[in-house]
């Protein structure tokens, strides 16, 4: 939920997937940048879902399901 | 859920969160009304959330979560 | 939940749809005093979920899917 | 949902559940052709578990639990 | 749940609330041993919500929500 | 969820109930109300559930039960 | 939820856990039973989850989690 | 979820509703289909609601919600 | 689920993932017909989550996520 | 969840299904006895759903869907 | 859920809100440690949502909700 | 969910709990590498739950639930 002061704006949420080798906040951060190249006035972001692929007994990479909220403009 | 006669169509469905200090309702009106200038034919939506913003012990504005269904033309 | 003189009733629970084109709590309203006509004694109701039809980019009217109690007599 | 038109009504829902030996589309198609004996004016369905029985390492039939709306008329 | 004769059948499902001061069984009991005098063929039941009422500090009596599935004869 | 000027504080959450004959939006003004007298500093607010009483096949009042946040100081 | 004649009330909701070494029914007696020393007016309550622990194959103890109301005097 | 080589794309997910008179796979397949025209690198979906509209004791088409993840490119 | 007999038997549930080209019947159908040649027993399945791949804009496979139960033994 | 002394185990889970004629903790106990037999070091349970079976309008019996924690020696 | 021997207290749950630019545990150790100022003998927590804000693109900090347990003394 | 060249295997899924005084990922590394000693083929998980135990206002350790699919061989 965006700030007090953004009460007139409309906002429209989007889902994304990031992926990361190293941990979950950097699976969150790569999805985040990746689609700030198209999409600007992100603004927050709810993690959907945890999930990872798993190689030899060992976790291969995260993949976080984040909803992104950003503004109509 | 679209009417009977329109079963040949694909939808496509998006969140959307608006505002307002008055009401729900209005909040929902504000989202679909802003969401028009770029979407055309929007058929239906859901409340997915419905929250808000306080400020000394009122109710500062609503802020309500609709998934939309529009035509996928 | 109905009162608490109320304990040694057996209810039944029933699912209805409401509209109106004027707000939410009108749709209640609808759905409840249509009903009224064939069930008596209906005690509590719980919204299940809120949606709506889109018209030109306005509401067109609200749907609202009640879960209604009333005493097994 | 039904369609725009229908707005003026009140909707009852009911839960069903058909079984079929063949697929899950036949045991929605019996639970709906049984009920419209004594049921009037269906209008649409959601489909609400898929369950199945098992005999001998196969599926025997299907079981699919399905809310039904239909006018209160 | 297992069972496999039945499978030609198609069920009806019906929400009750029984309520007692005794226990939840005596509440599910109540609720359907109330029911079983105008719906004959129960099957089976869920217990859906377990709630209760309270007074000076003790349980005043159960409160139980069943989903009971019967058949359609 | 708070501003984003809001980062360094620690909110905690309340779930309250409030009640209104007039409408769903009134109910929630009533909690908010009511607990602003014990709890300086409520931020925002979330609708976790709106049900009813019925009385004469009429909704006599609204019950929305919130999930209230606010700074822990 | 309340008795009818309550609709003035706010209420306030509180999570509790109680355990008994004897059934589901006790535990949900001793929460209820240890908190009326510090809550007065205590009006209904909601099963939110039903846990336990094990010891050599046999439940040790039952733990109840509870949604209390009472009223915010 | 996509394959393990695929690890460092940014997936996007979709949510679309098809339709068809003769199956649950067919009305998944016509969503799909119909997407592909403007969607390119479409990769996985999951199946969020199966509903369907009757006529005349029959089910007239089904309709399924799908959430679908492609690759932002 | 309906049945009466089998009220002595203790069950095991298990999570499958099936896969099929054709439909989600057959995605069952492979989970449950793989799975009996190290279990025996098996009663009943109910679908937890269907999935599939896309190649091309079509669905290349379904995936059917089943809980299945089995006698133990 | 168990003991905190208990930190460096891994724990797996697994769901199980127990019936009794008498009681939901009857149910519970039959579950985790028969259980007991084969799978040693279970610590903790979760009551995932009751249902039960009934016959001529009684409770035939009550059937209770656990997930049990054990240590994975 | 607390270890064994814990058996005879009550347990009070508490949801809190925590901020971290960091990491999603260090915004659950600030919830914790600020808590612990008023709050003794909390015993546990469950994450409940991980969200957060975004600015130029990037998280700007994690807000993670939860749930604590602690004796009721 | 596996790679797509994976569609003609069946994978059954498994609940475990791993836990680390660290971090998050560091609880589910321990739950995969400690599995990974029985379980051969193991290709993806989702996270359930995370929780954790504390002792004197702080995070003694953390607890998280994972659902880990394998290959049935």
């Amino acid at each position: 939920m965006p700030a007090t002061h953004d009460k007139d704006h409309v906002y429209k949420m989007l889902d994304l997937v990031g992926s990361s080798e190293k941990s979950i906040e950097a699976a969150i951060e790569n999805a985040i940048g990746r689609a700030s190249k198209t999409i600007r006035e992100m603004k927050w972001f709810e993690v959907v879902q945890t999930r990872g692929h798993i190689e030899d007994g060992k976790v291969r990479h995260y993949q976080v399901t984040l909803r992104v909220g950003f503004t109509l403009e």
